[in-house]
């Protein structure tokens, strides 16, 4: 089988070294044929030209390794439509088109299929699809980047202020110049929208309650070690009476949980089935190898023609913002005062306030008066 | 397409209750038509006359629920020779037999799978295969029996002796009166045996190091904890230059672990690869539903005609007890004199002895000299 892989930066020569160092049977059977980059210089197979590859019949799998919206959308459009299956790690395009690519493979006869674009290389979606044909999902969450359980685990581990740990990441490669989609939730936010679409067959825009981790401060951990606990940066799913509700945010989990206990850049994802109960995944969530591990399982399903639950997006679910309450953490410079706060105490100059065990919905207009009154607030969830 | 369940005890009833209550697709296409048990009183599909069960056409999967060697053995012989799949969950049979039933199961041109007798609810074997379509396993450990787990957790966390914690552990069903399968090592070198065979193409017997956990006093989670330590009931085989190393023994991990943060009777497994690097699965062991779920898998792979990578037992890997050197503690009343030993320390009246970094086989020589001074010794890994 020949594929060709587009992008030749981390993912993609990370995807070309497997198939070429690779030592397994399946691994033989699949050849790189053409790689979409600017340049010869660094790989032989290199071409400019997107309809060579599109136009040449012995390619049957378009890998797609740019990375974000254009001219990712476009080129896995053509693909598809062109009766080339899709492998994708490309979290961004599909999340926001993935209605469109499973209705366009679906007439085409093909598969777009993403692995790697949800945990790395943790095998997150494929055990998703698995757990589906017998059980019913009714909640999935995790630590799905590594960028910020980095930042938070330093902060943790090394009682080190946010700022100067943000820099030490940006420094080991871990974070990028602009940090703001891994620290702000847009990351987060696609690879739940993805997971959702396995786990519940519904594909939602983004505009969920998201609230940024930047604002974390030495001071807020050390606050909440002295009741044991640790924070994570959550996304975060339940399911319940067909309807369905979304968050990313700061969680509190305590210190002796596997979540607490994750180290360095690496993820954690938890599905929670009525028959299975909780199953953890742990690994690498990112990474040249880990990732392009999982794009080339994916890859080998498609040369081994292995059965996938058919993924319909059938959006059955109506979201809620009422569905579970739960108890919240606010740290502000301002005192606040609400029916909804059970308790306050003052810890080195900042207000620590516990709410009642409410709904999103009334987080969100409690968030929205912190708000006007100090812009660095923080919120965390109890999980 | 029709199966037969043998044995309605815990697991047996929970892949009859999940394939009549499941929801998915796939369930409803799965039907059992024939259920081997003592009486119909529980169950109105009984049958004690196995050989209705071999003779019935239509019944194209046997799962095996009964436990233990017989009549098992002959009961999925019998199953495999009349060209019936078969599905177990029992790993003392499967780790027994492994080599004679993937055999005639070949040469009848059907499947024998075993996913629920390793791990439980946690797709771990499904998992080792997967990841070996493109990647070389060189280790896997882990927590593989949730008995031995829970009373380390309950030793742990409330500071409780092995006895009252065992008391505890039967009353709430967690061990067996006779608990020496969980905590002598049987039921995870049954359990390591089969994950080297799908992780490394070998079948071995289990005459490897094993040590029991039973003489584990409070005392010795205490000296332990003194040092940030946990200490875990672990299965564990490395793989270096064509040779293996296996070993069933206490383990100790720092308290920040992931094995550490385990509780109750839950289990969690890694396998690191090449490429993937540490992949962990964390999960229920045991359990009917869990147990059921993950038998109830293997019929809808048998269902779906997922290709499975083929197991085939080379045996092309020697054992060695030299492959890798760690560092052991000794707990033992009597003073020991050695040059494999790094240090000493006395704790309540017990001599705490960490070795040097020494080999398996050194291992033995001094565990050899402790036994014959006294009886009640502890030996735990560094891991």
């Amino acid at each position: 089988m020949k594929i060709a892989i587009l992008g030749y930066g981390t993912v993609g020569s990370g995807v070309y070294d497997i198939i070429t160092n690779g030592k397994t049977a399946e691994l033989k059977n699949i050849e790189v044929k053409s790689v979409f980059a600017r340049s010869r210089d660094k790989m032989y197979l290199a071409t400019d030209d997107y309809n060579e590859i599109i136009e040449d019949n012995e390619i049957s799998v378009v890998v797609e390794c740019l990375g974000g919206i254009n001219p990712a959308y476009e080129f896995i459009k053509k693909a598809l439509e062109n009766k080339k299956h899709v492998v994708t790690a490309n979290k961004a395009v599909a999340a926001k088109y993935l209605n469109e690519f499973l209705t366009l493979a679906e007439e085409n006869n093909v598969k777009f299929i993403f692995e790697a674009s949800v945990g790395g290389g943790i095998p997150w979606l494929v055990n998703l699809e698995r757990t589906r044909r017998v059980d019913v999902i009714k909640r999935v969450y995790g630590i799905f980047n590594g960028t910020s359980n980095y930042i938070l685990d330093n902060m943790y581990r090394n009682n080190a202020e946010f700022a100067s740990t943000l820099k030490t990441a940006q420094e080991l490669g871990y974070a990028e110049a602009d940090p703001s989609a891994d620290i702000d939730g847009g990351d987060v936010v696609n690879k739940i929208i993805l997971s959702n679409a396995l786990a519940f067959d519904i594909h939602i825009d983004n505009n969920f309650p998201t609230y940024s981790m930047r604002n974390i401060v030495k001071n807020d951990i050390d606050y909440l070690k002295k009741y044991d606990y640790a924070v994570k940066y959550i996304g975060e799913t339940n399911v319940e009476d067909n309807k369905y509700e979304t968050s990313v945010m700061l969680s509190i989990f305590g210190k002796d949980s596997q979540e607490a206990a994750v180290p360095l850049n690496n993820n954690i994802i938890t599905l929670d089935g009525s028959f299975i109960g909780e199953l953890k995944f742990f690994g690498q969530g990112a990474g040249k190898l880990p990732t392009g591990n999982a794009i080339v399982q994916d890859i080998v399903d498609i040369y081994l023609d292995v059965p996938r639950k058919d993924m319909v997006i059938k959006n059955e679910l109506s979201y809620s913002d009422e569905l579970t309450k739960k108890k919240y953490l606010i740290r502000t410079e301002e005192k606040l005062n609400s029916e909804l706060i059970k308790k306050e105490e003052q810890y080195e100059g900042s207000f620590y306030i516990e709410t009642k065990e409410i709904t999103l919905k009334q987080l969100k207009s409690l968030v929205a008066e912190v708000e006007t009154k100090d812009e660095k607030y923080l919120v965390a969830k109890f999980h």
